[in-house]
């Protein structure tokens, strides 16, 4: 098989993870017999370096000739420190997700056995789950208009929804929940918001041709709450775009670290690949990053973009196996025992792809 | 002391649970000696049942009359099964937020050591943690304008704040900050959203006039995450209204359960107090609720609206005996032992008179 993918490293710790997930690729490619073709591009803090733009034409130009992308992280201090810039990294990585119609964000919450012991949960209490959450990506109050005042003392951002824009991420999830348990929960705030009562009113209507799954509607802040008590009782979650930031980071607990966690956006054309971590100043460039997600954005490119099933679960299989021999990055260590060999980003990508 | 306070029972398990609020109030009064006079009013759907109207006039009447409130739950399936009726018994909790300008929904998150096991969190992560939430509660996409076009198929929410909003509040938390451990944690999505940008810079601002606090600026999604990783780091967390009902229910698992939470709702005049738990309409009348949420709102009335610290205390330290006694409701009993006493609502209630 022959395949364009665009590597966009971007800011903070993405360039040392995304080396390993293009390396991850390099090799399946190589023991498979398949031929990627690797281009690279800027996005984000990194672009506007060179550019003034969170997202070049250039890069534009080259996602939309590519089979795929893999991208690394977003984000930089300075601006987070400073609101009041015009031109921000994120812009960049909203903007291709729009211009890309990626409105299906799947961010499947991965269970390492290896790991139970790395969460803040119980093991008891994890143990057994597997959930998938379906994230909608190009709506809501991320693209509503945003208006300052002009004295600059009122701000607002509009929480939107069109009803094809859930019924489009609605299909996909209960399709992927009839290929799974068959259990649906839909998080919403209809108690409050007109847009979630849109959104349950849709999602009540296309569950009618799905009769085969168990459809359930929950409040997100009970959702927050149910996600840790009883993680183990969703199977598929279908949100907005805004519960889905808030809820899949949270979900990340049960995955042991943030550092494990690798998400697919797909819809109109070539997907996008990315680990659900972002740029994390603070250990950048310090060896310290897990590349397991970058590794594991080329698992799911591997079986969701390009239907390589015995491609991504070598993968997957290999990190389960470094896991099972006690190796670790620091994140996922537990530092009260030695039982583990603690490992920089570079020392386990090359473990792996060992 | 001479108080005038109202009983605004709600829906759900509310009446269950406000029974023994209001009777561990009237115990109070007569230990101390003061005089609560109580009355009585509905609001949400024990309201539209008999009014037409979530939150009829006379209540309103008499909240604004009263010292303090001590509200139950609000909420019934119905209306969360059909997102098209247009009179919802929630319009009345936020119309009774907005009228009596209750714009700081403080919710302390209090750790009872003998519940440590009742979480799905591990007791080492938890113990030690102590949080007060500053929950802004009276603007954001909670009050925004909420459209439906005339075709139904757009509906939106204006999320949108005033500086004025994230001022009163902000300087209400920071002052909380400095008679606690002087940390405070802001949490926002300045990377994304306008009003988050308002909200950040406005706190920036704000923090200078409090040097001795220690501020730090979080993303909502990481705030979701870092919460049940490591609560511990938490001392105040400042957030918007969305942010904070989602951030807050989820804390509720530090907690133990939902079932141990008070919320005190403070700014004009008159005092809101409340458990933070919903209606639960699954077990309604079963007497399976947990009354303790209500009399720790009852608590809450004491020291926050009334000032009467010895009296709160006593509360909180009856509960506390009852817990060490081993006397459990069912959302905080571990069923895995049989160490537990395990008590009705009304059992648990009396208990704690006692
Ligand atoms: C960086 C940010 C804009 C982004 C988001 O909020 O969507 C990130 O948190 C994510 O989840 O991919
Ligand atoms: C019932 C609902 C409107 C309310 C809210 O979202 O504010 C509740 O969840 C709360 O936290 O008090």
């Amino acid at each position: 098989m022959k395949k364009n993918i665009l590597v966009i490293p971007g800011d903070g710790i993405g360039p040392e993870v995304t080396t390993w997930g293009k390396a991850a690729l390099e090799k399946i490619a190589e023991i498979f017999g398949h031929e990627f073709v690797f281009d690279e591009a800027l996005m984000g803090h990194a672009a506007i370096e060179v550019t003034g733009e969170p997202l070049p034409d250039e890069t534009l130009e080259k996602a939309r000739k590519s089979d795929a992308i893999l991208f690394g992280a977003i984000g930089h201090a300075k601006y987070d420190n400073d609101p009041s810039l015009k031109v921000r990294p994120e812009q960049g990585l909203l903007k291709i997700r729009k211009e890309l119609g990626l409105f299906a964000n799947l961010r499947p919450i991965l269970l390492f056995d290896e790991l139970l012991q790395a969460s803040s949960i119980k093991p008891e209490i994890l143990r057994g789950t597997d959930i998938l959450f379906f994230r909608e990506l190009t709506g809501d109050v991320y693209f509503g208009e945003k208006i300052r005042s002009e004295d600059r003392n009122t701000a607002s951002d509009l929480m939107i929804y069109h009803r094809y824009e859930v019924e489009r991420i609605a299909h996909k999830a209960f399709q992927a929940a009839q290929q799974r348990n068959k259990r649906l929960c839909s998080v919403d705030k209809a108690n409050v918001l007109e847009s979630s009562r849109l959104w349950r009113e849709t999602v009540q209507e296309i569950a009618k041709q799905y009769p085969d799954v168990e459809t359930e509607h929950m409040f997100i802040d009970n959702a927050a709450m149910q996600l840790i008590k009883n993680p183990k009782k969703f199977d598929v979650v279908l949100t907005a775009n805004l519960f889905g930031d808030i809820l899949t980071d949270e979900a990340s607990q049960i995955a042991g670290s943030m550092g494990m966690l690798a998400s697919a956006s797909v819809g109109e054309s070539t997907g996008f690949f990315e680990p659900i971590h972002g740029s994390a100043h603070d250990i950048t460039g310090k060896d310290l990053a897990n590349p397991l997600a970058s590794i594991l954005s080329a698992a799911l490119m591997l079986e969701i973009g390009f239907g390589l099933k015995d491609e991504a679960k070598l993968l997957v299989d290999t990190i389960d196996e470094v896991l099972k021999e006690g190796f670790r990055t620091h994140d996922i260590a537990d530092q009260s025992t030695n039982r583990f060999k603690v490992l920089g980003t570079a020392e386990m990508g090359k473990l792996v792809l060992k």
